[in-house]
């Protein structure tokens, strides 16, 4: 199963006492198929990896590959500090279901291209999936180099990389170095404001977190994409970067308890979410705030007034 | 004069003892004129104004007004460290002839957004021409907001922007701000790998230091992008992304020695300048890292074997 | 029982196969406390936390727990990206024995400091020993700042803090305002190379790296402090920071494989640890670079010619 | 004359139309002069060396020196971007009479260390007074590694080195390397609020900002060091870190605006400055703020109630 296409990153539901919410995540899954969604990337940063045990994670992978039933690819990330731990979680993600694991370069202890290479060599010899490399420098410190990329890429260690690198530069040579080399790479953006740009440069695809809340608009982006109709290509893409002031509206809130706040915030409006509860520690939206977020999905017209 | 359009940041020329060359700088700007550039930019990052004496840069903006002959708008840097001598460069320059300046916000002391805001404010009283706002928060180390934008547009502050932020997602939402205010601000991107993802955008052009080097291809694309021919100006970004690997392919040289240093030796190459030297204390290049350049010229077809 | 005094983050001993290497670890505690050092901080930065299963947690904590048998207190490092993470490894230290433990803020998805307060809360709430912060920005990329750390000084939340920031502006303030309050927090500087000025400023101890390699020398240190003998404090601190060169002589290593690298290094040349061994990805010292550390250790006097 | 002891960074007299209030400026001086500080420090970062024109850096040298009349050394901040400014700046320093001059590493457009390093070699071959190097990456984004500086130290570029790093490690091997080397250079710290830790390391004086407040404070402290009383240097430490709560206490204001605007602000509570007027665009102190610095000043003894 080879990852391409609108990939959202799948937002993690939870109830009012902070368990997982199984039919509301489900709920959203369905909802995206629905709308032609081409994969599902559980346990990303938006699908608040890093605050879950490893129990919870197990939850979330069961429920997403039960759910999706083959119908398109579930990836899982199996993110953690460090070589161990990632290798735990990824041998339980494909034991689990998996179709493909994502993984970020280490951080907290840093140490130099030479160990995050080893990282992901040493990942590739444990499991017998597709590696995706995760390319999130705001989140670990460490930014993947084209070199270190294509590397991976020749000798088989990783299949494709997520690119959260907001270094659309070193994105665009990464396209180019890995069309020279016969494309052994599939080539994903995670910058949802401006999927637009990737596509023209030659990505195969997109992991945008706002994908959450409309599905359709990022599948007929993709669907223009594949048709040479840059117009609508772009236009979509304006439509959806209004649409992601619902994470800028907001006030008193900072960096994940606003990102992912706001998606989980409309998927509730939307009624697909029982709740929009954010995991501990971070903050959930609540008055001024919510009514922040449902006002744009009105203009945006996802929402009746 | 309105800047839109291909508008490259002009590269002083100097001699084999430092002194400007003007002979030089002429030429480049008589091909850039030729291949159909919209305007010029001097005393840029990348015209070494920040390595200039005051003297030299008026030689500088007398050299481009003169040569140029009011055939398209020459706007002039005046960047410095704070607003004082900003102003008393942008005075000089309106003297000497420019049609706008570009000013970055202060830097080295910093003291948050009002003091940014204050600081465009007094130039734009200083002088009678455009000023347009030029955001390289990797020199000066302030990332100028939208809101911030936008507001000293409103209020005719200023008139236009150099985006050179690397921030892809704030030019597009600027672009989105700007238009539904009516389109006050020309918005160009310094972005020269990623050009063609800002005219998908919308932008009114695009401010690239590769284009001393292939002017004609940046007005190719320019054009293309006028006729809405997305393929030719996908392509044309590809085949200048791979042209501007001159400024990776060279080893021992950091930052501007690296940047700047590739644009001049590529133009000594390409018979526009005497010589490839670089102002004190920067480095100029020799010998392999000479081949190098010239090595992927010959590969673009730049130059012959 | 209060932490105060020299209290080694203890390094981790592997043996060649990467297993946990109990004998040797053990040495290097009872060749601390035969020196007289005041606590242990097990499964700190440099005690390789991030690189470990929760199970070789486990193993790691009864080791210390075992071997140091109440002669001095053992404070555990809890340390993982969010709080749920966080609260397992700490009830688990506490069944397993822990005196205390040690937690940083959250990392990976950040969200401002009261998510950050939060955190603490949580993790106080669930475990009934006291809880150290560990202030270390260079690893998680938030700052503690002096106001908060007075908050939940005050509140009861924390009995004291590892300030590993490298601001130590901020580590005075500290120490001033917690005074004014009574005291109610140990504070203790990572600080390793600079510890007798974190002592000219009233700190409560110092948890230095570099006290596995020579604890006695900063218990005399501490012994001088105590008696007011600021000259031999100084004294003993040029000299450490001249032992400390071990993690500067190197060459091709960076980061944890530099730093945490030459520590087990020495410990093998002084017949403490039987290897070198690093946890996977991580690169064990080989060659000249186990010479270079050797060099540095005879200068110093540790090691024999 | 060689720099040592006290040398306090000379803050900046205004009018209230913003011109250079001489008066003002030679009472600060006067003040200093009679509390026993043993140089000047005029046109350094709280100097507002990079709001001055050309012109007002001639009035503020020129007043510092009439004023001083070689009762100690006048040393002089020759800052710019790059080293041709630079060099401008320093001839004409010396030309009115500077004792010496200090400079950071070139900024905006970056080189490495290299440029670093021809940088100074330029500038010390252009004037015949010692050349002092001012190591503040929070300013210019380059830090001076230790190697370089005793490499410049032992080639008899530079005679001293202010240090503003924050980096308390790098100054401490700056100072062993420097002992090692038969003491080459002058090692000042401008960490005014940790001075009696570098005091502790060895360093030869310091460069307080906030000695133009309290500058009998500073000569206390530095007499008590030259004693060895070290209970009366952090106890004269602790009493200062205490009264720079003046940076902290305002609301509103970032960097430049709170920092030195409170040392103004300071001046003129205590009848040594007509106004506390800022340079533009920064922000000039009113109301509350005012008040909230004079809060602190009573707490401090320096201001009757």
């Amino acid at each position: 199963m080879t990852i391409k296409g609108v990939v959202p990153p799948v937002v993690t539901a939870l109830d009012a006492a902070g368990n997982f919410d199984r039919p509301s995540f489900d709920r959203n899954i369905e909802r995206m198929l629905a709308a032609g969604v081409h994969g599902l990337f559980v346990l990303g940063s938006s699908g608040e990896v890093v605050f879950s045990s490893d129990a919870r994670r197990d939850e979330i992978v069961d429920a997403a590959v039960e759910t999706t039933a083959k119908r398109v690819p579930v990836i899982v990330g199996v993110i953690d500090m460090q070589t161990e731990r990632v290798i735990e979680h990824a041998r339980r993600a494909v034991a689990h279901g998996a179709d493909g694991v994502v993984a970020t370069a280490p951080f907290y202890a840093l140490g130099g291209e030479a160990q995050v290479r080893r990282h992901f060599e040493l990942l590739a010899q444990a499991v017998d999936v597709p590696v995706y490399a995760y390319d999130i420098p705001v989140c670990v410190h460490t930014k993947l180099s084209v070199d270190l990329q294509m590397q991976l890429a020749k000798d088989g260690t990783i299949q494709g990389v997520k690119d959260s690198s907001g270094d659309d530069v070193s994105f665009r040579r990464l396209l180019l170095a890995n069309r020279e080399a016969g494309e052994p790479l599939a080539l994903l953006t995670g910058h949802e404001m401006v999927v637009d740009g990737a596509y023209l440069g030659g990505a195969h695809g997109a992991v945008p977190g706002l994908a959450n809340v409309d599905p359709a608009g990022y599948v007929r982006q993709w669907e223009a994409y594949q048709a040479g109709d840059w117009a609508t290509v772009a236009a979509e893409q304006d439509r959806l970067t209004e649409l992601m002031d619902i994470v800028f509206v907001t006030s008193g809130l900072a960096g994940f308890s606003a990102g992912v706040g706001a998606f989980k915030t409309a998927l509730q409006l939307l009624g697909v979410f029982e709740t929009n509860r954010m995991p501990e520690p971070a903050t959930t939206m609540e008055g001024a705030n919510v009514e922040a977020v449902a006002g744009v999905l009105r203009r945006a017209g996802l929402l009746e007034d």
